[in-house]
């Protein structure tokens, strides 16, 4: 039995082509004492993927050679762990490939639902996020505005479905006109702004004539400065991502910080879903609510297929996503 | 009699420099009910008069005409308010004047002191301004780094030397051998950096060995981009200016924001002083008790005569001051 994986060809210096990873096949691995083998069903593609590329973040970079690391949902076909037995479904830390090892205590079973990519969407990375960032740094209040970019993306979706749920106005900012009506007719925000437009900064003040309160940022750059510029005294930027940043080599910062953050007296503070893992059944609790009531809906982009996995990701950088992006490698068990 | 006043000739587009101010006289004002005529005895310069001649911030933008506005201790020569009476010494909002005219309710009776200066630097603004701001935003522990900007202006020399009383190994950043040497031997600092020597990364680098947990950020730009660098996971910046920026008119911000703040959970917060009045009985008392065990030294910088205003700011700028500049206007009345 062979086993498909997807390796870094070279590392991008600028803009990632398909031309950076390589398709190779190895032997099945075989879990040693300890460990379990996994064969990945679906695939969770983040920005992050992109960052990891370019040094140690808050995981050491990837190499050449390596086959790109990702979240994962799988099955266990082999276990040499106490921990998890043959057909649990499980997230682990897995790559770019059809089977992985992995060490039985460092995969965390999940619980049987109807639809399994929903334990990626709304009830895994994104959903978690998305509210985590936003409860947590964010701390918004009914009446106040909320501004997330991003708003057609797996977090963006979710963190302006709960600002609302939470009696929030709130503002998007997505690529492109029919990304934009997407984001108001079936997310239900209360506006979204085209930051391929000419004249942002303006859009953006019309449709946010009270300021902004908390700012969900996923992109940095250019739009986060626009941002920044709208912010109320004492406003929260929850800093996510930057995903603008990522595929260049000459990062630009926001000119105006940080004067803008002394002058308004803002917080911007960064966070990655891991560091509120003690609060996930508080926010899995609160996010079936609003599954419940229909106040959330849940939009998933799946790309069926291994081999598709860097036009994927490569897609996800060029924003034509909606909802969260994940690659389907294996069928659902059932 | 006669009331000088220094105001704005023409609003700086760049550097500031004398040409921009023009000293006038006026008759001397009248007090109306419920105001008080004050002598100004100090006035505070502070880079934030400057940033007010770039546009609205926290208060009105300063124009063209005006007289520059100030904090500044004074003595009540006439009083037509109930609250203050004739000789009682106040913290007042002031301009760059002899006298000036106040509302009975906006200003501040102060206490009896041997020294008045000590209300404007130590138990003053500086003093406030650096234990609020470390305290509250920085939250440092004994053991962490902490490293201070401006480490020889009139804020960073009490930062350093509250986080040296609370613990911390502190390492300030300062313009020039000279002053460097003085914050390691007169304010305790364990090092200090030459921002303008070659190399302010590897110097900073090899001062802080074990990170930066918190660093207390007064001049924005480089000097921030590279302390960012070096910051610790859940590291907090204290935002508390950006003199860096004030004096030009093309601001550049960090090129490593908002990346960093992502990857390493970074909290980046702006205040200013007056946000944290509530606590300000507690602040005082603490600066007494480290200036009563002589682990805070008091440090002034004070130019005589309010013709000299202008250059005690454009001076200011250029980081010329050691400790809480001020320009004393009439002497102590005793």
């Amino acid at each position: 039995m062979q086993n498909r994986q997807i390796t870094i060809a070279e590392l991008p210096t600028a803009e990632l082509t398909t031309a950076h990873f390589t398709q190779i096949e190895t032997d099945l691995p075989v879990a040693a004492e300890g460990e379990v083998l996994l064969r990945v069903i679906l695939m969770s593609i983040d920005a992050a993927n992109r960052s990891w590329m370019k040094g140690a973040t808050y995981r050491a970079a990837v190499q050449t050679g390596d086959a790109m690391p990702t979240y994962a949902i799988c099955e266990v076909m082999h276990s040499n762990s106490p921990k998890v037995a043959v057909g649990d479904i499980v997230a682990a830390e897995a790559t770019w490939s059809d089977y992985v090892i992995a060490k039985g205590h460092h995969v965390q079973k999940l619980p049987k639902v109807e639809t399994i990519s929903h334990l990626m969407s709304v009830y895994g990375i994104a959903g978690k996020t998305a509210y985590h960032g936003l409860m947590s740094i964010g701390r918004p209040i009914a009446g106040e505005t909320v501004l997330v970019s991003a708003a057609a993306g797996s977090v963006g979706g979710y963190v302006g479905q709960i600002a609302r749920a939470l009696g929030c106005r709130v503002v998007g900012i997505a690529g492109g006109p029919e990304k934009c009506s997407w984001v108001v007719d079936e997310l239900g925000f209360d506006a979204c702004v085209d930051y391929r437009e000419a004249g942002l900064s303006k859009a953006l003040a019309s449709a946010c004539p009270d300021g902004v309160d908390v700012y969900f940022d996923n992109v940095g750059g250019k739009i986060l400065e626009a941002s920044l510029t709208l912010m109320n005294d004492k406003g929260r930027v929850v800093c996510c991502g930057a995903i603008s940043q990522y595929d260049t080599d000459t990062p630009t910062g926001p000119r105006n910080l940080p004067g803008v953050i002394v002058v308004k007296r803002l917080k911007m503070e960064g966070f990655i879903v891991m560091d509120f893992a003690h609060n996930d059944a508080k926010c899995i609790r609160a996010l079936q609510h609003w599954v419940g009531t229909g106040q959330i809906k849940v939009f998933e982009d799946i790309v069926d297929g291994l081999e598709n996995a860097p036009k994927a990701l490569i897609g996800l950088l060029a924003g034509d996503n909606k909802g969260k992006r994940m690659v389907r490698v294996a069928a659902d068990p059932s």
